[in-house]
This record gives C-alpha cells, structure tokens and sequence, in this order.
C-alpha cells in the first residue's frame, strides 16, 4: 500500500456550541481510498470533507452495492481519545464485504489511517456527558456501468460527525412495535451484512410505526414471521423469569457488537445468556404470566434502550417502569463507564489513540 | 410543475459505429427533475450528461433509498422511433417508489420529457436489426444525512445508452441455475419494486453461478426453497406438457412488463397461460415424464430467452435443442416486429415519437 497522504483543508468550519441532530454535522476532513480491479487498494488519503463526481452510471445509484459501519469515538475527562472495539467494526466490514462481492480491506492499515483522522480531528469531539463522535466507514461501487455484476471499482470513506447524548436526561424506554407484515431479511438473503438494502428494506415499516407512535419495529423472521430478530437499528435482549435471551445469530440478523458485548459483560458477571430462537408468542406468554422482566435494545447509538412498549397486533404489553437496579441499566451504565474511561477496561476492548 | 428547460450540450461525443457492451455508451443528454419536501418535483430540465456532485452523506451512498427502470426505444426502417408500453414502466415506478417511501411522480409529465429528450437524441438510436437505445429512468435519495429514515430530497434522471442486438445470431438458449441457497427477496419484502436491494442480493449467486458457466440463475421462493420466483433479470415460463405457466405474481416476483405483454399475446393466440405456484420439484417432475416442452425467460434486455439447460442441484435438465415453432420462438418473433414496426399494433402497446 503507498503512504497515506495528508491534505489539510485551509479553511476549518466552525465547531457546533451543542450538537444538533444527529448524523447532520460533518467534520473538516475525510479519509478516502479508491479500489480498481488489477490494482487492488489504492490512493489513501486524507482530505478536506468535500462532494464528490458522481457520474449518473455509476453503479451505486443503481444496484445498492454499498456496505457501511458505525461507532463512535469518546472523549475520556483526562481528554483521552478512546475508541470501543473499532477493529471488530472493520472485521465486520469485511464480512459484508464478502457478502456483497465486494473486496476485502486491510483491516490494520484503515485502522491505522483512522487513527490518523481522529488525531486531526479530535477537536471535533465533544467532551459533555454522553456525546462522542460517530464515525461513519463506508464502502460504495463506481464504476460507470449498467449490467447487473459486481463493480470493478469502488471508494471507502470515513466520515466523521459530532452527535449529542442520546439519553441527555437518563434511560428513557422507547416504545416498540412488532412488525406483523413486513419483512426485512431472511435467511439467505442479506440480513447478516451491514448493507444498504437492509436499511431500505425498513423505512416503510417503520414510517408506519412511527405515525402510531413507536420509535422503531420489531422485526419478526421471514419465513414464519413467528421468531424474533431484532430491532431496526439494534438487537433485542429478554429477561424471563430470570432467564436473559437474545435470538441466536441465523444469518439475518446483524451480528451487533454491542450484543457481543453485552453478552461478555452478563457472563462475566456469572449470569448466563442463553442465544436462541425466541417466538413472539412466547414472549406474550411471558408477558401475561408476569414473567417478563425486562426487555431491551443493543446498538452503537443509544448502547442500551430499555423497551417501556412492545405492541404485537393488538396486544399491548407494557413492561414494569423502569429501575436502576435492572440488568439493562446496569449494563447501561458499565458499557458507558468503560467507553468514557471511569471503568477499568479489563475486555481489551478500549483503544486510547497515541 | 415549471416548464421543461433545455440546456443543449455545446459539444457533441462521436456516436460509435458499432454499439459494444451493454451500459458502458451514454448520449449528449439526460433527463433530471428534483424533489424537495415542501416543495415537490421540481426544475425540470433536459442537461449535458455529465457528472453530479454528491455529499460524502448524501443518503443513497448509505441507506439504498433509490429505484430505477429499464426500457427501450426501436427505430423501424421508415426510421420512425418507438417505445413499447412506456407509460406501463413508469407506472411500475410510482408502485416501487411507494414501497421505498419515495414520492409519487406525474407520469404524464415525465413520459413527455421523455419524448422530448429521446427526440433530442434520436440520431443515438442505432439502426441495425435488433439494437436500440437503453432507456435507465432512475430516482435515488439526495439528503446529506446519516439516520435511517426517507429523505427530504430526491432527484429523477433519466439516462440513455445505445445497445446492441442481444442475439444478433438468433436465439440462443441460455444455461440456468436453479439457486438452493440464497433467496433473492421474501414476501413482505422489496421483491416486486425494482430497487436496488434485489440487484445487490442477486451478486454473490450470480457470480457463483457464472463461475460454473450458467449465465444466470433461477431464484426459489424465500421461505421455502420451493416454488419457482423468476430469472436475474426476467420472469420465467415453462410449458408443461400442453400447460403454459409462469410463477403467479405473489409480492416477490417483479411484475415484469414481458411478461405481461407475453400472457397477453398469448392469450390473443387462443393460448391459455395460467399465473399460479409452480415448484422446482414439478418441473423435475414433468422434466423426468418427458413432458417439459420448454422453459423461456421474459424480460426488457432479450425479450424472450429460450432455456437451454435448467441445473438443480445435480440434476441437469436439458431442453430439447430450440426449435424455431417453438412458443419462445414465435413469441420473440412477434414482440420484436411489434417493436421494431413491422407487425401491426393491436395492443396498442407502441407509442410512436410525434
Ligand atoms: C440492523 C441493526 N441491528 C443491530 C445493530 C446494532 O449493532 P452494533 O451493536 O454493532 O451497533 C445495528 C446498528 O448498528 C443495526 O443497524
Ligand atoms: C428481477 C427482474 N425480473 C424480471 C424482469 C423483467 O421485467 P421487464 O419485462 O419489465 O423488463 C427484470 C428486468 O427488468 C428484472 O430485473
């Protein structure tokens, strides 16, 4: 691979006094590296954040061949910059890779060139309690070309944007919907890639879901519509009657990094976790026996979403309020905890830049 | 809606004496229309093809918010130009804008775009027997923002591209392989919108498949593995000892404007096509009793394509050799006069350029 080259923009924005909505805020550079069959990985650099040439046949406006990944990076009290299991982001990135035939990235050298970005950067996280900055890695076909086949050339980016906190006042339970009539993946298909279809595959139901009222759906297996998933942008854990559950990985559900987490941390608090087909129905059986304790989302953005709603059809079901004494604010709390420094990393999880 | 601008390109590309690979030739202009909330589609113009700039977090890099057609323009030896069934492609867009959350266009409006920029670029139309021009109506998301939601921006463009005869030696069977492991798309997913999810899904099957020697594969339903979807990029016909069938349109299925023509055509012979579920074990079946009389694709790029040999699993169905009294043969025979002028237009399926 050649050097990574540096161009720094001559002119720097202006950083936000509070961070706004999220995902609308973008830093003053990027880091871009281009992919041409016959010649592999090629051209790393880092740039002002700018638009770019797009020609109207180019292959990512048309056959969605274009995968992505989200995390974060924390600013520790101490000012340290800290980021949470990023090669594990990457690794993941080159499994959707595979998926969607597109090639694989050398893991160490793009994390070695992030690193390089947040050093530039790093001004650009926030330091109030709960934000960070999120980091967008993303890789899109460019060749210009009509036919339906993999492209011969593509472009990664990382992306950087300041968010906020997403519980500013504490743990808020989100209200859930459980989606009894789309679908968004199925074995076989490309639920277990972080790729764009995936996401496509969601906006109606949950545009749906949100004029009811609900802040994400639960999606429900393809094949049945009877086993569990996960949530739009998260994966779903269960307390029953002492028992926690999250569904096993079947090949369309994203393998969430949080969830892997989150699993590690119960275990090494001697609680088990058992990954396994759960059915919506057992679910409300639980639920109207009173053995449904808790139920919660996983994901990079909010870490931990204790479910307050869980709609299926016509059954409401909701869960006790909320107490800080539950497993999902605990974890809440630990995962923070270790991202922002004030936790003893004993996972090897936290990767402090130089 | 304002009125069509006309921004004529001051260069002129030399147009090429032969038409090569398909999607790789584009014409002096395209077609662009914008759509921002609040404001609806907007700033109809006819432009130089030329490159866009797109935000590093425009959502169509990200989220697969993006739809797109396919259809074609014929010159008939009186050199006069025709569309087949244009308004049929267009209304096919409404329907998969509507399942990707992207607002509805004015068919009537855009189809007289159309017309003008096709009479713009008409001496792109190549003339040779069975060549054409490639017609790519396509809308993607243009918002700069990271969260998954539809965006409040959207551009149409419409973009041409001269195309070679498919089978300028007659037609030639194609080999197929019946998929057994990946799924293509599921009801209550993205399969009957032609979005770009269903192309990105298709890859990694399709490649498997080349690398064997078939040219494309035959997908099954998703939550079986069973019945019968459609091709790549066609729907798919059998006869069946006397019976003509095709999958019945079950939400799935792109509903293809081919085959609709083909059941129509056929019908208008006499011939009755039945929609209904047909497994891949049938076809075994009714291949292994000497009753499977043919197999053809239907679709835009080859309109009719004869299935020389169908693969499942290891079962390698070969069809008898293509005969020219063959159903595929007489259907290729009569769509292509349709469109190239030289049968008369009962359907009133062709829409001649004033
Ligand atoms: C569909 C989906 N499931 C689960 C997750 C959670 O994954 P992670 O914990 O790696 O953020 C996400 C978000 O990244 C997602 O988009
Ligand atoms: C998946 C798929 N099925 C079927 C077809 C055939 O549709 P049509 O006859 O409208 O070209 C196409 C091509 O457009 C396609 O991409």
């Amino acid at each position: 691979m050649q050097e990574l080259k540096i161009i720094k923009s001559t002119t720097l924005k202006d950083k936000p006094e509070q961070v706004g909505d999220f995902g609308t805020i973008f830093t003053d550079h990027m880091f871009v590296l281009d992919y041409e069959e016959g010649k592999g990985w090629h051209n790393p650099v880092i740039e002002p954040y700018q638009p770019m040439l797009v020609d109207p046949a180019s292959a990512i406006l048309h056959y969605g061949q274009g995968i992505f990944e989200g995390m974060k990076a924390y600013k520790t009290n101490d000012g340290l910059v800290q980021l949470f299991r990023p090669r594990d982001n990457f690794l993941r990135l080159n499994r959707s890779a595979e998926r969607l035939c597109i090639p694989q990235i050398d893991v160490d050298f793009v994390l070695e060139c992030l690193n390089k970005l947040i050093e530039l950067e790093s001004e650009w996280i926030p330091t109030k309690e709960g934000t960070s900055l999120y980091i967008r890695p993303y890789i899109v076909a460019t060749e210009s070309f009509l036919g339906v086949r993999p492209s011969h050339k593509y472009k990664l980016f990382i992306i950087l944007s300041p968010v906020g906190a997403y519980y500013p006042e504490g743990l808020k339970p989100v209200k859930i919907l459980v989606e009894d009539k789309f679908v968004r993946a199925v074995a076989g298909g490309l639920g277990e890639a972080k790729t764009m279809a995936n996401y496509a595959a969601s906006l109606l139901a949950a545009q749906e879901a949100k004029s009811k009222g609900f802040s994400q759906v639960l999606w429900l297996d393809g094949v049945n519509l009877k086993y569990v998933e996960e949530v739009g942008t998260m994966n779903i854990f269960f307390k029953i009657n002492g028992e926690i559950i999250t569904p096993a990985l079947n090949g369309s559900i994203l393998p969430g990094i949080t969830r892997d987490s989150v699993i590690k941390v119960l275990k090494s608090w001697g609680l088990t976790v058992n990954e396994r087909k759960i059915s919506i129905d057992e679910v409300v059986e639980a639920f109207d026996n009173e053995l449904l304790e808790e139920a919660f989302g996983t994901g990079t953005a909010a870490v931990i979403s204790p479910v307050g709603i869980l709609q299926y059809k016509d059954k409401k079901m909701e869960l006790k309020d909320f107490e800080s004494d539950s497993i999902a604010h605990k974890l809440y709390d630990f995962i923070t905890k270790l991202q922002y420094g004030k936790e003893n990393d004993t996972f090897d999880w936290i990767k402090s830049l130089s």
